[in-house]
C-alpha cells in the first residue's frame, strides 16, 4: 500500500571549504519521499515555485512517485544556504528564504484521504495537523519534528501528539522537549504526551523505539567518513514509513516497527555517504539487502 | 574453564548531596571478579593492606573466587575518596592513597601461569605486562585501560597492545588515544596497534565491537535513574572475560565476542543500579538470563 509524505521541498545552497555546490535538491518531503520510494508507492504533498528544476520533477518521476499533490505555484521555491566545516559535522545556515512555502496550504488530492500511512515530515506541527485532518483514519501516522517547533510552536505540537502513532525527534530535540536528561525518561515523557510509540535518533549512536512496555536499540552502520548529513532524519523516517507502507499488514506492531526503524537506519547510512539526495538515486535492491544483512549481522548475536 | 583477573583493590568512600558512604569494597579487580564470578571460576590477583575488612574477603569468597593470589601486605590498603552530584552523573576525586598498592609487584601463584583466559584489569600498563609476562599463552587476553595510562604512561601501553587481544576503553579514551573523532576509524587506529578486537564502551549509548573485519553494536540496557556508575566499566569486563572462560572454547570467535559483550553490558546495567558493589552480590540466574532475553528482545528485528 502506498505511504503520503507531506513536508518542505528545496533548493538548497552548500559550501564547504573546497567547493560551492548550488542549486541541489533539498527539502523534508524530497529526502522522506526518494527514501519511501524503495519500499512502497509515494504520494508527495509539497510546493515548489516556477523556477523549480524540470530534472527534479523528472527525479521524483523517475522513482514512481505521485506529484498530483504537488503544487507549483507562481514565485520562487523555498531555498536554504548552508556552509560546512572542513569535518562536515558543524554547520552554520547562511541563508533561509521560504518563498512560495510561506503560504503552503495543501488541500489533499483526491483518493489521497485514505492512504492508510501518513509521514508528517519536518513542518510546522500547525501545517502537520491541516494536512492530518484531511485524512480519513490511516493505520498508522508518523510525525518527525525539530527543535525549531519546539522552541516556538510548542503547544501546536502538543495538540498534534495524541493524534500521532509514532514522533520521531533526535536525542537533543527530546532532552529539550521534556527537560529529561536521561534519554529513557526523555522517550517516555514524550509517549505521556500521546504518541503510542516514540523513535529517538541519536546520529554515530543509532537509534532507540520505545512504546508504553517495549524497548528497541538499533546501533548505527559504521561510516568512516560522512559526506553530508543534510537530510539524514528526514530519509530516516522516509525508509522507516515507506517500509511499514510495503509491508502491506492490517495492524502495525511493534516488531514491524523494529524492523522500520531499522530500514530508516540503513536509508540514512546511505544518505549521508553523498551530497544531496545524490545516493537517495539509484540505490539498487541489492545494496539495500545487503545493508540489511549488515544490520542483522551488527545487532543479533 | 577459568579467569585469571588483577586490578586494584581499593576501599571507597562516596559522598552524595544526601548521604555520605564509608569504606566500600572497590577497585577494579573487585568489581570485575565479582562480575566474572556469575560465568566461571575467577581467580584473583592483588594486593590488600592488613586494614581490609573481613568481610570483604568473606564476600569474594562466597562468590568462590580464589584468593591465593591476593597480598595482604603490611600497610594500609587503597583507598580512593570521590563526590557525586545530585543526577550521579558527575563525579569528582576527592581523595587518593596508594598505600600498599604503590609497591604492587605480583608474582603468580603456582597454577596460575596457565589460566586460559586472562583479564587485565584497570591498572598501569606496565603492571598489566608485569602479570602477562608470567603467563603460559593464554587463549585469550583481555586488557582495560583508563585516560591516566593513555596520558602518563602511553609508549608502555602501546608496548603491551600487540600481546593483547581485545582491548576495552571508553569512547573519550578511544578519541584521546586515536586523535580520531569519528569512533569507527578510532576503533580501527586502536586495531593497527596490535590488539585483535578492540571494545569501545559509550554508556548510555552502549558499546561497539570492532575486528579487522567484523562490527557489532550493542545497546545499553534502559535505565531511567543510574545510583552509581562506579565499576560500570570494570563489571563490563568483568563479565566478558568472565563470560568467555565459562564458555570453554578451544578458540574464541567474533560470535563468542558478540555474546561476551553483551554478558559484559547486562552486568554492567546491573551494576549501576545500586552503590558500589551491593548489586554484584547475590544475583540469581534467573535475573541474569531474564536480563539477557531482555538484550535479545532489545537487538534482534
Amino acid at each position: 500500500m502506498s505511504v503520503l509524505i507531506v513536508g518542505s521541498i528545496a533548493i538548497d545552497d552548500i559550501r564547504t571549504p573546497a567547493a560551492h555546490y548550488p542549486d541541489l535538491l533539498g527539502g523534508s518531503a524530497s529526502y522522506a519521499a526518494l527514501s519511501a520510494s524503495y519500499f512502497a508507492p509515494v504520494s508527495l504533498v509539497g510546493i515548489v515555485g516556477t523556477d523549480f528544476p524540470q530534472r527534479y520533477l523528472d527525479l521524483f518521476r523517475s522513482r514512481k512517485i505521485d506529484l498530483n499533490g504537488l503544487e507549483i505555484a507562481n514565485g520562487k521555491t523555498f531555498r536554504w544556504a548552508g556552509e560546512y566545516e572542513a569535518d562536515m559535522n558543524k554547520r552554520q545556515t547562511l541563508h533561509v528564504e521560504l518563498n512560495v512555502f510561506e503560504t503552503f496550504r495543501p488541500r489533499l488530492p483526491s483518493g489521497y484521504e485514505s492512504i492508510p500511512i501518513v509521514l508528517l515530515g519536518n513542518i510546522s506541527p500547525e501545517l502537520q495537523a491541516h494536512v492530518l485532518s484531511q485524512t480519513h483514519r490511516p493505520r498508522f501516522v508518523v510525525a518527525d519534528t525539530m527543535d525549531l517547533w519546539i522552541m516556538t510552536t510548542r503547544q501546536e505540537l502538543l495538540e498534534l501528539l495524541p493524534r500521532v502513532d509514532l514522533l520521531v525527534l533526535n536525542d537533543s530535540e527530546a532532552r529539550q522537549f521534556t527537560e529529561e536528561d536521561n534519554l529513557i525518561r526523555a522517550g517516555r515523557a514524550v509517549l505521556a504526551l500521546g504518541p503510542r510509540y516514540v523513535a529517538i535518533k541519536k546520529g554515530e549512536h543509532g537509534c532507540i523505539l520505545l512504546s508504553q512496555d517495549r524497548f528497541f536499540s538499533c546501533g548505527a552502520y559504521p561510516l568512516e567518513t560522512v559526506q553530508d548529513p543534510t537530510g539524514a532524519g528526514d530519509t530516516f523516517a522516509g525508509g522507516l514509513a515507506g517500509y511499514l507502507s510495503g509491508q502491506n499488514k492490517a495492524e502495525v506492531t511493534f516488531d514491524d516497527l523494529k524492523r522500520a526503524v531499522v530500514h530508516g537506519s540503513l536509508m540514512a547510512s546511505f544518505c549521508v555517504e553523498a551530497f544531496s539526495v545524490q545516493r537517495m538515486v539509484g540505490l539498487s535492491e541489492k545494496e539495500i539487502s545487503q545493508r540489511y544483512d549488515s544490520f542483522v549481522a551488527m545487532s543479533h548475536f
